[in-house]
């Protein structure tokens, strides 16, 4: 039905997250009919990112520098590191801008069903990099969810003869949200995590 | 927060239909991380099919080839023309398999308010051909709203003096569809052109 260059074209864009057959197929026409420039730039970015883009030698962020932006910063505290599950978390944390420590960034979670263990997703590095350049505090920021809380625990059962603080956010009610809407496994933790006010 | 690159890439997949600021995101990080080898193949493609891809001469379908391979099939019915204001619409009607003709592919539809007149959308193109080529029959299947009924009728107005059949596509409730559901507007069209049982 399509030509085949632009069934190669569809079949590619289904690489994409969340981008299925009637989408990749939206897709290929819209940039073949309405915005042959913006795909061209695509395709050359594409590139040039794929060529260049690679791994923070600190702390395993996303960057086409040798050492990411943060973690060259020398006005970010040193002495705190944040350890989250994947790049995404990273800027989130950074979009609420109240963080100014530092991070690793490991790749996912642990899953053993998926037989994703510890040196798939980078926690050797960890390790090898608080031992390098020793922190005060790991705040465990991996997902909270069951991998996530794996993981963190796993982490700090690696760290716990070593002379420093660990801790992980924080599990409750988000901010904005209504009591009648939360799960109970959220409410649970909201009311063991609670906090004194006087 | 992203490295200049990363952002690069992040604004290049904006230009992607549907694709808002997090999805731009997700599918950056996901490609760097997860499936390099998917987005070099996206590169690729789409420079390819940028560089190939152009109109068919006859019907201006998306085709790399001169002319596509339902205007150069001698089995397709040469006598039937079916105009639809998009290659989508085209393989819509391909993919359901009954109709065995030609097309005339439009680029959209009339839309005076936004500066969208006759020469425009190709319907030069449409006239060119058919004189060149005469048919016994149009078939006029621009989309069911206000745009396409008005390229409709202004293509139907052009043709009136010449020797042929024009028909619009039938307007009326969906197969499979609920009653109760269904449109006013559309319930009125399913009264209007009603068949005959007997």
């Amino acid at each position: 039905m399509h030509s085949p260059l632009l069934e190669q074209l569809i079949q590619s864009l289904r690489c994409l997250p969340g981008v299925g057959p009637k989408s990749a197929q939206r897709m290929a026409i819209y940039l073949l009919e309405r915005n042959r420039s913006g795909a061209a730039r695509l395709s050359d970015t594409l590139a040039l990112a794929l060529d260049n883009i690679g791994r923070c030698e600190q702390c395993r962020a996303l960057t086409e520098e040798v050492r990411c932006r943060i973690c060259s910063n020398p006005a970010r505290n040193k002495s705190i590191l944040c350890v989250v599950g994947s790049p995404a978390d990273l800027y989130a944390i950074e979009q609420a801008g109240s963080y100014q420590g530092l991070y690793f960034v490991l790749s996912g979670h642990l899953s053993p069903i998926d037989g994703i263990g510890p040196d798939d997703i980078g926690i050797n590095e960890l390790m090898t990099l608080l031992q390098q350049n020793p922190v005060e505090e790991v705040i465990l920021a991996n997902n909270p969810n069951v991998e996530g809380d794996a993981t963190a625990y796993y982490i700090a059962g690696l760290l716990k003869d070593q002379n420093l603080v660990i801790s992980r956010i924080a599990h409750g009610v988000p901010v904005g949200g209504e009591l009648e809407y939360v799960d109970g496994g959220t409410l649970s933790h909201a009311f063991n995590g609670r906090q004194l006010l006087r």
